[in-house]
């Protein structure tokens, strides 16, 4: 028997809506859901794909998530729009926040999009893509748990901060990057651990604070930023933006609230939008070619730009369907019974 | 004798305004480019300081720069100011734009200033503090010219980029970052090389793309992202946000347009500016508090905020006044004679 399974997209969809309902969440949630889990598996994330029904599913049951959560948007400044998920999940309170964060940047030439009391599990290119979808520039930020040391410090303060953008490109894949501002995903250090390898330096420090390679002393003590003081200047970035602004959880205080549960981190998000239509009225075209020229510099010394191997992956499997691991489809299946 | 000279910061910024008005620059220049290094040198970032004098005199007697430049603003969007440097010095610019760029984001909950044609050669953290100052969050971007090669290139494409942040504290210095997207600073592997020391791994590539710690193979080669893909994937949101989007060139553009002379780079700046009141109203302490318990929980555990250095020397120069080589203040004050 193979180890794996062939899907075709229509049918993992169907496959992962199912399994959401039976969770309990509305249908609202189950279809924005859905989209999220097939966005990241269609460009064969698969830590952002089918793999994570099982964790969602799991966080609803566990009693945190509010399975039937309706969002409610604000409108607290003409250039800011909020939206309160109500301790949902958070690909539906973005989907009903998008149109609003749409018209905002076209109308004020750029807006903010801050999404409250959302649980959050999904990577932050689906939100910056659909807003590139819309000719718009994009910049998300959130926080998580505070697994991770400031430079200097030994004890975990930040989160895993992903920061991610996106560029509209005319006729193309935008440019994307959404990466944490860890020097690693923390699912990775768990990952060596079970394997018994050692992680890389630079991952981690123990919790006497002292640099380590063992992954059980790195779970047990701090991760460490990217880029060293750099990094951890940008963490704290997020933190503050993606929290005391738009007035939610820091990744200590969201850690604190999750009382060891190991559910999806609860706390907020911002997502700028900015319309180059707006910032360049009439010259938009010759300047967005300045941006192509960029890009063909970069491409054109055999340098690749981020998320080149995500919509490969993407044009493939909109043909050929997704693979996952026999019993990852096993485990979606039980879920149905 | 000496080797250094001690002044009053008033001293200082006569000597520093006097030695600007000789190159001809208007009146409203120099006294925006005096606060400009007079900010850098009060905080004893001296390369940044008085030492900048003889750059921005050198520039104008080049030609390259306009010393009478009147900036001119425009409203593209609510949420947009646009401020066109005419070719002249960027703080000029920036003073110009900064009570627009105010009140559009206490307008609108958040607003742009782009800043067009200007030449810049300071630091972006006088910028977001002046920000700050007013309550307000800040990032700001701008490009440089092209001498940092793209993760897994070889060749030059992105400027130094800095990226620079301000988040306004009750009662204290604003928690600011400003770092570039490189790995070093272009004039650190300069001094390297006059002291025929060599670099660090990771600074730089010689000109056949291979990793160097030769000053002199890494000035003939390119200089690295900070951070890897990450650090090379924000220099391009830089690039694409401080160039294309606000109307304005890459740092490809910009070291053509130097054409060899060696000014401070032409290109664009954007600042962002987002109001705290206006995206939290009513509970804006309370969740300002947030973050100085975040700040709490980094110099708690014996770890350090970002410009705590540049703060401590702002306190004591205030009173003790600027200390600069006596070499310097011989070459500024030749610029009188």
């Amino acid at each position: 028997m193979s180890e794996t399974v062939t899907l075709s997209l229509d049918e993992a969809a169907r496959l992962a809506k199912a399994a959401f309902l039976t969770s309990g969440v509305s249908d609202a949630h189950a279809e924005a859901l859905t989209a999220t889990v097939m966005a990241g598996q269609a460009d064969e994330c698969h830590s952002h794909g089918l793999y994570r029904v099982l964790g969602c599913v799991r966080s609803v049951r566990e009693g945190k998530v509010n399975p039937v959560a309706e969002p409610r948007v604000s409108t607290p400044a003409p250039a800011i729009v909020k939206v309160d998920a109500d301790y949902g999940f958070s690909p539906l309170a973005f989907r009903t926040g998008l149109p609003h964060l749409v018209e905002k940047a076209r109308g004020q030439g750029l807006a903010a999009l801050a999404i409250n009391h959302c649980f959050h599990f999904s990577a932050l290119w689906p939100e910056v893509e659909a807003l590139a979808a819309q000719g718009l520039a994009a910049l998300a930020l959130t926080p998580s748990h505070a697994w991770v040391a400031p430079a200097g410090g030994t004890k975990g303060v930040f989160g895993t901060n992903p920061i991610a953008f996106a560029w509209p490109r005319p006729g193309d894949f935008p440019f994307v990057f959404d990466f944490a501002t860890s020097a690693a995903a923390r699912g990775e250090i768990e990952l060596h651990r079970r394997a018994g390898k050692p992680i890389p330096e630079g991952w981690a420090i123990d919790a006497e604070g002292q640099p380590t390679t063992d992954a059980t002393a790195a779970l047990a003590g701090a991760m460490l930023t990217f880029g060293g003081h750099k990094g951890s200047a940008l963490s704290a970035m997020v933190e503050l933006m993606a929290g005391p602004l738009i007035g939610d959880m820091t990744s200590l205080e969201s850690m604190a609230f999750d009382a060891g549960v190991g559910a999806a981190p609860c706390h907020g998000e911002l997502i700028l939008a900015f319309d180059p239509a707006r910032f360049l009225g009439a010259e938009k075209d010759a300047h967005v070619a300045r941006a192509e020229a960029l890009f063909d510099a970069i491409l054109g010394q055999g340098a690749r730009l981020p998320s080149q191997r995500r919509f490969a992956a993407r044009q493939r499997t909109a043909t050929a369907g997704v693979t996952i691991p026999r019993q990852l489809y096993a485990d979606i299946q039980a879920l149905l019974a």
